[in-house]
């Protein structure tokens, strides 16, 4: 593992040669944040990943055509309070005019322009004030602009998530930093709600893209709130070269390693801020599934486990309702063996075997009350069947989730 | 269609040659009934349906051995309060001592005998407290014991469950009547939670189990309340053939189509039973999907919408966030066309269609908040693709399904 610095107060801007701005311009009732823009000093080359919903929202169509064709990136535009999804032609037509708008105003090519929205989905763009906010936007971008940003591009996410790290390629100290938004309608499929990820370091964009696809199966695939995934999911890195490192390309590269563990580390903090931030969350729970024939077969459990409506509800009322995990285990689809189970539930300061072979072994509720109680708690099933393992982040099923859910509209 | 005569007062007990008890036997806190005892004159074929969950709970392990055997069936003995599942060896033991018990309190063979337990994970059960209850059972046994028997079968319901049918099996009339338990942990798989359903038919074991794989596929399992498939689902269907019609010993028999509607009346009552008296629930809420190339591609998008969170809480919240729906068919797995969705909600006397050809329709936000404000909506999705359709029931996510399962071992 490479030696990775984390930065404190991270933000985008932090990365060398990259400027953002938020602002406000009436996409959401409240003159909160509500665009976001930010801008590289030339295209960069890209990587991006997309929901895998068979639905898919009119920016995601935009750009996964120019990630199709290879183009590289200089401008990312991101709304909030709309997500421009399931609004038919209409739609296109608006994320293209968004894209020209911003091409406009900041001098680069049109089809340089990535775009993102998030937000109601079925509702045309208000074009007038993504006109207005695209206008603020470009003559506010700032190399101080990317907590504005941030916050620009939230909706029921009650904190910003931001992350940063330093490490060395080769001879250079390379930044990577990351932003992300996502509260609810979070669950893992490919990437999971609104994410940038900008570097100034220099990679192929095959690379790139590698590098992205990894990272993003081990972050933003293992965490999920509600197992319901968005019709926007985006993810998308852009890599400008300002650190003059010796460009990346080849996985094999001197340097590539210490970039993809700094990649992780970005990825994972904003990844595990997603659940943190989950809609009504009061709980994060780990869900560790060891012993499986195949990574395929742990994270399979695991995500079974992770999305139980009973498993997230009895955590919430800090009941050690263990039969509800070993019962989500059995309906996982995978081909376990009752009779093998472990399972082992950890908090801050102590930790009990609920479970060995397949029995319930050291059952002791005042212990496993207090686990519960902390903000922090582990499940770690083990299947007895082979070497492989996966961990899923989640979070707790409250009252609140209901109360944010019910009235999302009004 | 057959004539399917529904009868008033349902119970098993209308069946002729059955009888029936509940009993407390101190299994629940609180004095309820907890004990069902179900009896037939003799011997009478049987057929069965279990969960599909890896993790069975011993009553289902030791039923399947049965059944797999070909044993007919003269006693049910059904617990609630405690699950018996995942008590390794020691479980096991007390599902054959349980039988074995009510074998002696009835004077017939031990293998002839059938038990289902419901309730929580993990706790052996408290065989005293069995033993006293068989015993009381046995002498409670009566013509009229149906509703009683209902009662003590609940856990998390609200109310019994309890559907009775008559139909004309060739120059015979034959009863048809079931009861059934569940209000959480209720996701189609195989069989749903516990259900017991009683004929004086006269009908072949094959034919039974046909007609139950049949009718269970359109009914219970199309039924879902959280998404979590118990551990201890099981259907059981016993035919003691006192009707005299001619044995139904071919699915094209004279007869059987009047019989598998029949059964197929009292299953649907009951599944829908089960998704009314949804833990929490406020609404019910039937998804039917149309318009697909295949009845299982059609089901697994009608269950995909069913059992959203964020489509449940909407319906909950009173909210015509039409978005979510569109957005779980899209995750749904099945290859859609988004551009060809129509979606049509419908409650008590209006309905609307709220997308067209995959773009928001009539919408009309009063008319769509009153429909959502009946006890019973619709959501008729068409995915126009095909001729296959499927209907699956499911209810709203309200703050109380919380409430109940943040506590529901204490």
């Amino acid at each position: 593992m490479a030696d990775v610095v984390r930065l404190d107060d991270p933000s985008i801007t932090l990365v060398p040669g990259f400027r953002a701005a938020g602002v406000a311009c009436g996409l959401k009732a409240d003159k909160a944040l509500d665009l976001a823009l930010v801008s590289a000093a030339r295209p960069s080359p890209a990587a991006a990943l997309f929901t895998t919903n068979r639905v898919r929202a009119a920016p995601v169509l935009h750009d996964a055509a120019l990630m199709d064709a290879g183009k590289p990136i200089q401008a990312v535009v991101i709304n909030s309070g709309c997500a421009n999804a399931c609004t038919g032609q209409r739609g296109l037509d608006d994320a293209v005019r968004t894209c020209e708008w911003t091409a406009r105003a900041l001098g680069c090519p049109q089809d340089a322009v990535f775009v993102m929205s998030t937000g109601v989905i079925g509702q045309p763009l208000p074009m007038t004030k993504i006109g207005a906010g695209i206008r603020d936007a470009a003559l506010a971008l700032s190399e101080q602009g990317g907590h504005a940003a941030a916050r620009a591009i939230m909706t029921t996410d009650t904190r910003p998530k931001e992350a940063a790290v330093r490490v060395r390629v080769g001879r250079k100290e390379v930044t990577i930093a990351g932003m992300c938004k996502g509260a609810g309608m979070i669950h893992p499929g490919m990437a999971t709600m609104l994410a940038l990820l900008l570097t100034d370091a220099a990679v192929a964009p095959a690379v790139l893209k590698t590098a992205l696809v990894r990272v993003v199966e081990r972050t933003f695939n293992m965490a999920t709130v509600d197992g319901d995934m968005s019709t926007n999911d985006t993810v998308v890195l852009l890599a400008n070269g300002q650190a003059g490192n010796a460009v990346l390309d080849d996985i094999h590269s001197p340097g590539y390693e210490a970039f993809e563990d700094g990649l992780l580390a970005v990825a994972t903090e904003l990844a595990q801020g997603l659940v943190r931030d989950g809609e009504g969350a009061t709980k994060f729970v780990t869900i560790r599934v060891s012993g499986a024939e195949s990574w395929a077969d742990a994270k399979q459990v695991a995500k079974s486990i992770a999305t139980s409506s009973l498993v997230k509800t009895a955590v919430y009322g800090q009941d050690a309702n263990w039969g509800r995990v070993i019962c989500a285990a059995g309906y996982s689809g995978v081909d376990i063996l009752p009779e093998r189970l472990c399972l082992r539930m950890s908090g801050d300061a102590d930790s009990l075997w609920l479970v060995r072979d397949g029995a319930p072994y050291e059952i002791d509720e005042p212990r496993a009350a207090a686990i519960l109680a902390d903000d922090e708690v582990t499940f770690a099933l083990d299947l007895g069947m082979g070497q492989a393992e996966a961990t899923v982040w989640t979070c707790d099923l409250s009252h609140s989730y209901v109360d944010i859910n019910a009235h999302y509209r009004t």
